[in-house]
C-alpha cells in the first residue's frame, strides 16, 4: 500500500502540502492539487482520517441538529452552517430529530462517538440539556437551552416591539399575534413580549394564539388562523412568529375577501426566501441568520481549541417594509 | 480508560448488546439503553467509531452532495435522506456544492479521505465524472450523471405528457414552457420532450425558454418569466419545470392583471409544500421523491455489501390537479 510520503515524491513537493490539500487547510495551488490527485489516483493512495482522527482523539465533524431539514426556515440554518463549516476546513454531520427526544439523545450519542469537535442545535429544548453526556463543546442558535450551553439567537423582544409599532404606525386598531410554539422554543416567546408591551403602551386591544407541534412540523397553520379569524372580529393587523404562517394568513385572507393591506395588515419573522415570491410580498422581521450561524460554527471552533466564549448572543433585527402592510 | 467491556458488566450484559446500541442495529430496548448511557457516563467511557472504522477500512457514513440546502426541492431532498440514513444505522455527511465543479471535487477528496460507505449525488453533472477517484459507490438522484454511475430519476419523459395533456384538456390553446436549466440537469430536458411531442401531435402552438444557473441558485425567475410574456401574445397555458417557477408566474401574472385560471392555466413540477401553501394552489406534477430518496439509500448500502444494484430506475409521476387550472 502506498503512503503519504510516495504521493509527495511522486510530485516532487513536501508531505507537508500533500496534508496540506488533504486537511483543507492552508494555500494549494489549483495545479498542485490536480498533480497531487492525478498521483493518487495512480498509486492507488487512499487518505486515511480516521488514523489521524484516531491519533487526535477529536474528528474535524461538526454536528448540527435541527427539528426538521425541510422546514423553509432551518433549510436557510442548514445551508448556511454547512458553508461556515466547509470553509473553516470542518465537515457537517446533519440530525434530524423531527422533534423526538429521544431521536435528540441518540444523535448526540452518535457524534459522541464520532469524537465530534462540537455541536450546534438548533431544536427541542424540553430537558435534552439533562440527558446528554458529551465530551465536546455544545452552542444552541435559535433557542436558549440551558444555563448551561451558550446560545446564539437574535434579539426576539425586539423583534416583537418592531413589529407592533409597524403595524400601529400603519393605522391598525385591533391586533393579534399567532406564535410558533411557545412550548418549543422558550426565546421566541419575547417575540410576543415585545408585542404585548407596545400594545398596552399604545392602548391597542389584541389577541395571542399558539401554534402547536403538529402545525410546526407539517408547516400547515390554516386551523389556527381560521379559529382566530372565526373567534374575534375587528382584527386589522397580525404579527406572526414565522413567515410560513404569514403566507397562510395572506392565502385564508384572500379566501374570505380580506383585502391586504387595506383590511388586513401582516408582518412575518425571519425574512425567508418566501417573504419576497409570494404575493404580496410579505413584510418581516429580519434576523441575521447568516451572522448567527457563522458566530455559531466560529465560537464551535474557539471553544474546541479550549478558547473562551461568550455565554449569551444576541444579534440585532430589521423590519424590512413589504407588500402586506 | 475504561473499556467496552467495563460498561457491559456494569450493566451485567453482554458486550455484544452493548456495541449493538453504540452501532444503531439490532433491537435493544429503552430501559437497557438508558442503562448502558449511565453506565458509560458513571465510568467516563466513550465509543470511538473511528478505531472500529480505521479497523474495518469503511465507516458508516454516506455523503451526499447538492447544489444548495436552502432551496426548497432539495431541503426535501436532503430531509428524506437523512431520514432513510439514520434509519438504516449510517449518518449522513452533507455537502453543498452551489454548483460549483471545484467544490465538489474536493468534497469528494474529503468523502474519499473520511472513508464513506458510499455518496448520492443532486447536482452539477458536467464533467464530474471524469474528474473524482472515490473507492465507493456512488449514485446519482434525480440526474443521470454518466453512464457508469447508477441513477435514480422519476419519469420526466411522462411528466411532460400529463402536464402538457392536462393543459389542452383543460382548453388551453397557446402553450409555454418554461426549463429550469437544460445545461443542469439533462435527465430533466425530457419533460420538455415530453411536453413538445403533445404539442405537436395535437397541433398547439408552443414556445420553450430556458433559465440559467444564476436563477437556478437564487430560485428568481422574474425575468425569465416576463421577457416570455413580453415577447410572446397569446399564451394561456405554461407549464414550469419546477414549483418555484410556478408560484413567481402566478404572482407576475397577478400583478400583470392576468387571471388564473381563468386567462393563465398553469402547472408545476415536483409538489414541494409551496404548492399547497401558495395562493391559489399549485397544480403539479409529483414525483414519488420518498421512494427515490429511501430507494436511493437502500442501493448505496446493497452496493457497498457488494450486492448488484441496477444501472437506471424511474420511478412514475402523477397529475396532482389544483387551483391554478
Amino acid at each position: 500500500m502506498s503512503t503519504l510520503k510516495d504521493v509527495a515524491e511522486k510530485c516532487g513537493i513536501t508531505v507537508t502540502t500533500v496534508s496540506r490539500m488533504l486537511n483543507g487547510r492552508g494555500y494549494v495551488s489549483e495545479k498542485t492539487k490536480k498533480k497531487i490527485r492525478q498521483a493518487m489516483k495512480e498509486l492507488n493512495y487512499r487518505p486515511n482520517e480516521f488514523a489521524r482522527a484516531f491519533s487526535l482523539k477529536k474528528s474535524s465533524f461538526i454536528g448540527l441538529i435541527v427539528p426538521s431539514a425541510s422546514n423553509l426556515y432551518f433549510c436557510k440554518v442548514i445551508d448556511l452552517i454547512e458553508h461556515y463549516v466547509s470553509h473553516h476546513g470542518y465537515k457537517l454531520l446533519l440530525c434530524t430529530s423531527n422533534l423526538e427526544v429521544k431521536k435528540e439523545i441518540e444523535y448526540f450519542d452518535m457524534l459522541s462517538a464520532n469524537k465530534v469537535a462540537g455541536v450546534i442545535i438548533a431544536s427541542h429544548t424540553q430537558d435534552i440539556d439533562k440527558n446528554i453526556s458529551i465530551d465536546a463543546p455544545i452552542i444552541s442558535i435559535d433557542r436558549v437551552i440551558s444555563q448551561l450551553i451558550p446560545s446564539i439567537c437574535s434579539d426576539n423582544y425586539q423583534g416583537g416591539v418592531l413589529a407592533a409599532e409597524h403595524l400601529i404606525a400603519k393605522g391598525c386598531k385591533k391586533l393579534a399575534h399567532i406564535s410558533g410554539s411557545t412550548f418549543l422554543n422558550m426565546d421566541a416567546n419575547k417575540r410576543y413580549y415585545g408585542f404585548k408591551e407596545v400594545c398596552e403602551k399604545r392602548g391597542i386591544p389584541h389577541v395571542v394564539t399558539d401554534a402547536g407541534e403538529e402545525q410546526f412540523l407539517s408547516m400547515r397553520y390554516e386551523s389556527v388562523i381560521n379559529a382566530l379569524l372565526n373567534e374575534h372580529t375587528g382584527i386589522d393587523g397580525i404579527f406572526t412568529s414565522n413567515d410560513i404562517i404569514a403566507a397562510q394568513v395572506i392565502t385564508i385572507c384572500s379566501k374570505r375577501g380580506i383585502k391586504i393591506p387595506e383590511q388586513m395588515k401582516i408582518v412575518g419573522y425571519d425574512d425567508i426566501d418566501l417573504c419576497t415570491i409570494y404575493n404580496p410580498s410579505i413584510t418581516t422581521i429580519r434576523q441575521s441568520l447568516n451572522d448567527i450561524c457563522e458566530y455559531a460554527v466560529e465560537s464551535i471552533i474557539h471553544k474546541a481549541e479550549n478558547k473562551a466564549i461568550p455565554s449569551r448572543v444576541t444579534f440585532p433585527v430589521t423590519l424590512i417594509e413589504r407588500e402586506t402592510t
